[in-house]
């Protein structure tokens, strides 16, 4: 399957199908014709092949099993979560088939490999994408190799290894082994489903247009902001490829305003953003509960940027107080989502101050990865003997007046 | 809403709306209406609410959140986990919101409830159905109780606690507490939402309805079987109300063969089963890994011993090794289950020799709940510093030949 892959920063082009990077030293991904989408939205969506048309690439057919699973996740309304009169609606990325929304890239670039004839994939992830791809490699019978940091906690290692990948512990800068890895595994013929490579990147852009889809029912009504944590950036430019492609196609009048969220304590796109720049300048990159977005010297950084920018969007950052309540709030709208997911929610406050967002306005929240509810919230109970259960209700604070 | 309700086993009606058990002792279900049921199969399944009107219920609508993404699960095909000659096919309930099949049911009585004018739910859970209960009552600003064995474990609590629900820690025969509920709640205006109630039996029909027209696709083709983990008996007996509905609509020429699965240390419908018992016997209930089925005197376990017969299916038994290698299995399909589900992919084997299943078979494994990687598989792993990166693939054993 040749793919021609463009650089969204200088127009380049490359039919080379293992290409990730430009020469000028940005991401390249995937053509997308316009022409090639469909002139209307989906009537359904059961899984991200639904929407896949509606990118205009040349898609691959994913082969049984996960991979077809992936996508199609709900988006729902969550009143008790509206904020300054902004009205929020919430995609449920954790219901993808290993809790995030992860698989939607994974899916695309294990059936691109597999119709390009190859049997050998690989990431450098000890978070949701390693788990992604371990699972969609195992369903195939792929050779898969994940490269996690040497001092990997025993728990992540078991909820990846359960996959059986190869699993590699790497010693030295975690950071830089994202270039390492598709540079030796271009060299060897393995694919790096890494964060922001091409094939990723067309797979995650199916999260927004099914959010567009769903969300207007074919009624020509969207939402005026997509709010989105972006970590390496990948998937916020997903987001403003689907956009561009769907208001080149005509399905779109305008794309909705991109609203990106890091953690404030690792936030080097948000802080590009505040001060005006075009590039990002890496962080120090301090500690934080949304450990999975900290990402200090993010691949797709500059993208992003520009995402935020053309579509009259912001990135910002939000503190984990902020977060930590936001994720109490979604509990408490029945959505148990992870600390990364919940700097969605944090962000609304901030959005509407800097004037991004309007009183009036619809957000669709994407809530990237499923919670567990290890994060440490006090739980009170009572205690009762099951002889005196006849005095439950009397007791209870909630049944007076009852 | 007035709904009709009637017994499985001698047949009275009623419509007293908070009833759940009939005088014969036996579990009520909702009255079915066969020539309510649409003529067609859906075109395409995003939620259970496209299923639910196969069901021929009174079915209510229901609120904003999370209950509107219940159900519209995928059906995956799995040929890694087809067993002497029988082709196997997954529904994927993990990928529920809360990440169980008991979405499906709490969604249908917080929604029936909420239409009859009720404020107040409640369960008997510290499992899958306590976290679904809790999510779905928050989700909607409903009270919720959900009464807890006295030594809950906290990473339950925790799990639970964070949609804030009102917890109640239980000293006692936790078993008795399931009626117990039942008639205090009835007392106190208080819809337990336990694992056999009507309300629950109805919605938790649709992954049957859902699994039907997924895998026939509306060509008229549909699996030989359903395999699915069995407990009290209310997902079983669910199943068994969506196949009877649907051959009396005209949609199924006949059922397909339900297969029920308990672990084997805690077996009494199977040992029920293999006597030609017509009621079920409590058993003493041992140690299984899979102890969220493990219920030694289940409420609608007559029911299903009941649905098993009428359509040629069968109840069994499974060994924890069994268990535990069929969940290894399916992780090697990129498909992570609790051991409870993995029950279904052990049992083939002896469906297969006890001449339930044939060669040639297709049949649907319901995968109730989504797994977490904590079951203790050894992970093995490599480590090289990033320096030598460039012999990762030179020493790798799958990169011979290469
Ligand atoms: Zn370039
Ligand atoms: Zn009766």
């Amino acid at each position: 399957m040749p793919v021609n892959r463009t650089c969204w920063n200088c127009g380049a082009r490359t039919d080379d199908d293992h290409r990730v990077r430009c020469d000028c030293g940005e991401p390249l991904w995937l053509a997308t014709d316009p022409e090639a989408v469909p002139g209307e939205w989906p009537a359904s969506i059961e899984s991200m092949w639904d929407a896949l048309p509606l990118l205009g690439v040349e898609a691959p057919t994913p082969p049984p099993g996960v991979s077809t699973a992936a996508g199609g996740t709900p988006l729902v309304r969550a009143d008790s979560l509206d904020t300054e009169g902004v009205a929020v609606h919430v995609k449920l990325e954790g219901l993808n088939p290993t809790g995030s929304f992860k698989d939607r890239g994974t899916a695309f670039g294990v059936a691109a490999a597999l119709e390009a004839g190859e049997t050998r994939i690989g990431t450098v992830s000890h978070g949701n994408m390693a788990e992604s791809v371990a699972a969609h490699a195992a369903a195939t019978g792929m050779d898969c190799t994940v490269l996690v940091p040497a001092d990997i906690a025993d728990s992540r290692l078991a909820a990846i290894g359960r996959y059986d990948p190869r699993l590699v512990r790497v010693d030295g800068d975690y950071g830089r082994l994202y270039y390492d890895a598709l540079e030796v595994g271009r060299e060897a013929g393995v694919r790096f489903l890494n964060s922001d490579v091409p094939w990723r990147v067309a797979g995650q852009a199916t999260t927004a247009i099914e959010t567009l889809a769903q969300f207007g029912r074919g009624e020509g009504e969207f939402p005026d902001a997509l709010v989105i944590p972006v970590s390496s950036g990948g998937h916020a430019s997903a987001t403003w490829q689907a956009v561009r492609t769907l208001t080149a196609a005509g399905l779109l009048d305008e794309p909705p305003k991109l609203c990106f969220v890091q953690a404030a304590a690792c936030a080097p796109i948000a802080e590009a953003f505040a001060r005006g720049d075009d590039t990002v300048t890496p962080a120090e990159g301090g500690e934080t509960i949304a450990y999975s977005i900290a990402n200090a010297d993010p691949p797709s950084g500059n993208r992003a940027l520009a995402a935020a920018r053309a579509t009259d969007g912001a990135v910002v950052g939000v503190d984990d107080d902020a977060i930590k309540r936001a994720g109490e709030q979604f509990a408490g709208a029945g959505l148990a989502v992870e600390p990364s997911s919940a700097t969605t929610l944090a962000a609304i406050e901030r959005l509407r101050s800097d004037g991004v967002l309007d009183a009036g306005d619809e957000v669709a929240l994407v809530a990237t990865g499923r919670g567990f509810g290890d994060d440490g919230v006090a739980v009170e109970t009572e205690r009762i003997d099951r002889s005196a259960l006849g005095t439950l209700f009397d007791a209870a604070p909630g049944a007076e007046g009852a």
